[in-house]
């Protein structure tokens, strides 16, 4: 519960105090029951499955003006509805096998729009290797809605949770940082096309088209001590980890991989290394990994194709993360998490 | 996929000729490859499952403004939501074990709300044994959504499909029919609770709170042929379950089974038998029976305190429903199904 992939600026109730965390911790959390779900505290849940499986439960919602934009194209709203529940599964260990659909469409619905946005489903579907199970379609008086269930399976009791980190474990983050948060200032207008150059459009890409890192699924359940998918912004969701393991992380800004067309960015103004660290939308995996086991894990990440780069590591102390921008120079944000409620 | 709680009228977009179910045909049918998805012909789908168990997932969507009014209760509102996807799970004659559930709310909502919203979980969590797993907050630009996916487990190969109902069969129906439907014409003040007397509360009562026939899972999974709840009206239900089954329905109008409150309100008014067969909302079981089975599937349906009732039987043909209002007069009704789309 909790996770969610968000492009719009925060508007928060002014009516009441509690955050999105705040309000699943106070409410919600009891309703969980269930050993599987792990009072709501992680990003799947687990339920028996066949033989020696379990099946692990990831559920999201995107809704339009909130998560996606209204002209965005169909298949971008069907890929990305589909892919930040994929995302998670791969964090947790499990190779996805299927989901469901629930969709409220606006009377305003055309034909042509859910042709398209089947047409996008079909291909990752494809792609990922996985077939809808079922859902349910309904009228929405505003806007488009869409909630995704999506099933993974994995070997009993080896799903990666975000708990299991300890100190001493090497800190790992996949692919690069921070691209989707400046892909949608680049979306929104706040950073120029022009500046950008010619890596704005996979910027914009990066924020429209989450990429899962489902090959990793393998590899991190046969190596990773703690692992979840960066939704909220790097900062937030190591803190999560760190919360759910009770230990600090001592990162490296210095390390976080950037791609070509975000350090550009981030050289020409530094103030916006803050959205590559708090932005959010990367669906990357961050994981923690034994450092005895930590050659292996990168040997075995690149054999699976997907890149890895060591940002830190694990440290004592229920102090959540720290970042250190050089010459043990902490480094100061302003805001450590982004909020998709 | 398809069938869903619903209150207003219809407003059917007025770009397109396609109906729900044509969108489901024509769109997400050709996505649904796994042989547990039925090709959305069901109202869930049927993954592997620990041991001998299969898992039963239903999934269902409610929106303000759509399936319930802003101003219902937000325990009304948390029941009538996970009521209706249990309801699908016994018609299949699983027992529920879990849910998970993605709320999307508007800025303007309280603490006070979403308490009262999972207070009225909590209860039905208890009332039948079954726990939160996980889920998705996020803010609604406009009102609330709750899509909520549940699971339930039933031994391998026992699932009660649409498919099974063969000639000779009896056709049964669990409680009272139409008490929904019109309940939700006293909500809207079509129907004067003057008129609707002593039992106006008792009909907006089944309007609001569907009362899923979990108790009668076992005896389903033991007699019936075929099963579905009835959630699109009496009616359209027994066409879908006849379309599935290749089959024709004879029903005596006369035999199907009416509360007090609404026999009254029928004999008032004649056409609003019309409403009692088609209105939709029920939330009760419709379920085929082989002949011979028949006096121990009610037998068994009593000692579960469950009250069936038998209303006709299956025919060669596949013919759909043909309702006999007596001396073989068939009834004409100008609609067949009341949708929620």
């Amino acid at each position: 519960m909790g996770k969610n992939p968000g492009p719009m600026p925060d508007v928060r109730p002014a009516n009441t105090r509690l955050d999105e965390f705040g309000l699943i911790d106070r409410y919600f959390r009891p309703l969980a029951t269930e050993a599987g779900a792990f009072g709501l505290t992680d990003d799947a849940a687990l339920i028996d499955g066949p033989g020696r499986d379990e099946i692990v439960v990831s559920s999201d919602m995107v809704v339009e003006g909130v998560h996606f934009f209204p002209d965005d194209t169909p298949g971008s709203v069907a890929r990305k509805a589909l892919r930040v529940n994929l995302s998670d599964l791969a964090a947790k260990g499990a190779e996805p096998s299927g989901y469901l659909l629930s969709l409220a469409l606006p009377a305003s619905w055309t034909e042509n729009w859910v042709a398209r946005f089947c047409r996008g489903l079909k291909g990752d579907q494809t792609t990922y290797g996985l077939s809808l199970l079922g859902g349910d379609t309904v009228r929405s008086p505003w806007g488009t809605m869409i909630s995704i269930v999506a099933l993974g399976r994995l070997p009993r009791g080896r799903a990666v949770l975000r708990s299991g980190a300890r100190p001493g474990d090497a800190v790992f983050v996949t692919g690069t940082i921070g691209d989707a948060a400046l892909g949608l200032l680049v979306r929104r207008g706040e950073i120029s096309s022009g500046e950008a150059g010619r890596g704005a459009g996979r910027l914009v890409d990066r924020y429209l088209h989450p990429r899962p890192r489902v090959d990793l699924a393998l590899t991190l359940r046969r190596h990773a001590s703690a692992a979840l998918d960066i939704s909220d912004g790097l900062w937030a969701d190591l803190a999560h980890l760190c919360a759910a393991s009770g230990v600090g992380a001592d990162i490296d800004v210095r390390k976080i991989p950037l791609s070509r067309p975000a350090l550009r960015l981030v050289k020409a103004d530094g103030s916006r290394l803050a959205t590559v660290i708090t932005g959010g939308d990367d669906y990357e995996i961050l994981a923690t990994v034994d450092a005895k086991r930590a050659a292996r894990f990168e040997r075995e990440a690149r054999a699976a194709r997907v890149p890895v780069t060591r940002i830190g590591q694990i440290v004592t102390g229920a102090t959540g993360p720290t970042f250190f921008a050089g010459e043990g120079r902490k480094l100061q944000l302003s805001r450590t998490g982004h909020t998709h409620f």
